[in-house]
């Protein structure tokens, strides 16, 4: 990819995905690195003053007014050309708290700059997206090097996967980002634009906490190679950091499992009974 | 039941919830029938003047500091008795559009009503539900008659079925209220209270609009029918109005479906692998 914005990149995965993209073999030409508080991102200056390609944007994603003046930093800086792709990832969480110790205030704050935040950059951003989807020299397929929104989500707001409860504001914001993500991938189909959210693993970060079981290194390499292997297939899915399908194509997953076991079974009535089941609530 | 909650009972499914059960062969001695402006609740107010088992309570969502003195009232009228059930019923929608027209109010209402509100409302009414779990006959056992938590939320919360995109105020919203009732079947498990989701149809309401197929007393017929069925086997679960499961517990309509299917296969081994791999992912 020629261009990418990321938002809450001062520190957590956002950080390291800035240095992993600067690091990279053939890194992006434009790297959009926004954070709330420039002036304190100590780590994230010292990496754009050694690397010209980073450019670090002031954006309070709660401040949706000024997501206008964001996207005309940035349509200035690229000179024409388009936005390849948008990474979501600025989220916040609040401590555990099971219904009767929810409040308003975790949840209101959650749903702005987890669910609502996302969706409204992306529809500003949209412009420059569909611009490099336009301009790529591929307009068959859908890859990051064409165009694509990335919303970073988390397992915590797929309803499957909830065995534990609690976590209003954190699940039920994510789960809002998970649906949204659906609607964008296919709004945006017929421009070439690719969306997925993509779960970063238990990470250890600020918000992941220190018993995480994986690093920021690990979650971001694997990301990056994920990133690599989207097509039009997965648009619309869910996915872990390490690739793997989650929930959205769980179905898809049992249903490879299933075929693959009964293929030599010998009762042909079964079989087509199981195909037919199957087709007719896909 | 002997006592049920019910927001947003001016109109459209609320107000036909409370016309059903007041008629019902056993109504509930309790019907507490919220709306946000009871002068303008002509038909609420009529049925509630016909019978003495309907209190209308003055309830704006939005404004969550107000629902402590609602939930006094309540418990004054139940004079140490519990609540059997809440209906979160009110809910809101703007008008279908794609992400380029998406407005940051449209979103923000629909998480405050359809989402923020639901989830508190049940904070505060939680002590009352949870004296009538307690006070139940049958403590072992989960049931409206017992205590019941239910959120209406539509079938367009659903991430599996979204193939037209778009709504994003009213798919995300509601995909946070599925992931709300998911973590409060979990949290009040313990206490004896069911919690599921409820998709009433597509009726005609003013939500629903005129081209909708199906009409308010078939679906309240419906839902009757369906809340009177309710096991905490569907604690947790996404249901239809007619009882049919839908995405939440898909995963498990397709292993009933599948095991029917394949019962009478002769590969043993096969069989076993099939119920492996259900079992190691659920």
């Amino acid at each position: 990819m020629r261009s990418i914005f990321v938002t809450g990149s001062n520190r957590g995965l956002g950080l390291g995905l800035i240095k992993h993209l600067v690091q990279s073999s053939k890194p992006p030409e434009y790297i959009f690195a926004t954070c709330r508080n420039p002036d304190k991102a100590l780590e994230l200056k010292e990496i754009a003053q050694k690397s010209g390609g980073v450019h670090i944007i002031k954006l309070d994603l709660t401040d949706i007014d000024s997501y206008k003046n964001v996207v005309k930093v940035v349509e200035e800086k690229l000179a024409g050309r388009g936005l390849n792709v948008l990474v979501n990832n600025a989220g916040i969480s609040s401590k555990f708290a099971r219904l009767n110790y929810v409040k308003e205030k975790q949840l209101t704050e959650a749903f702005m700059t987890n669910s609502v935040a996302p969706i409204l950059l992306a529809k500003e951003l949209l412009p420059l997206l569909k611009k490099a989807a336009s301009n790529a020299t591929d307009k068959k397929s859908m890859s990051v090097e064409r165009a694509a929104i990335i919303n970073m989500t988390s397992i915590l707001g797929s309803i499957t996967e909830n065995d534990q409860g609690g976590f209003y504001p954190y699940r039920c914001s994510k789960a809002a980002l998970n649906a949204a993500t659906k609607s964008m991938s296919i709004d945006l189909k017929d421009d070439g634009i690719l969306v997925v959210c993509l779960h970063p693993g238990w990470v250890r970060t600020d918000l992941g906490g220190k018993n995480a079981p994986i690093d920021v290194d690990t979650s971001i390499q694997g990301i990056l190679s994920t990133l690599d292997t989207l097509t039009e297939a997965q648009t619309g899915c869910f996915l872990q950091y390490d690739g793997k399908m989650l929930p959205c194509s769980f179905f898809l997953d049992l249903v490879f499992r299933y075929l693959k076991a009964i293929r030599s079974c010998a009762n042909s009535k079964n079989y087509i009974y199981i195909y037919i089941s199957i087709f007719v609530r896909m």
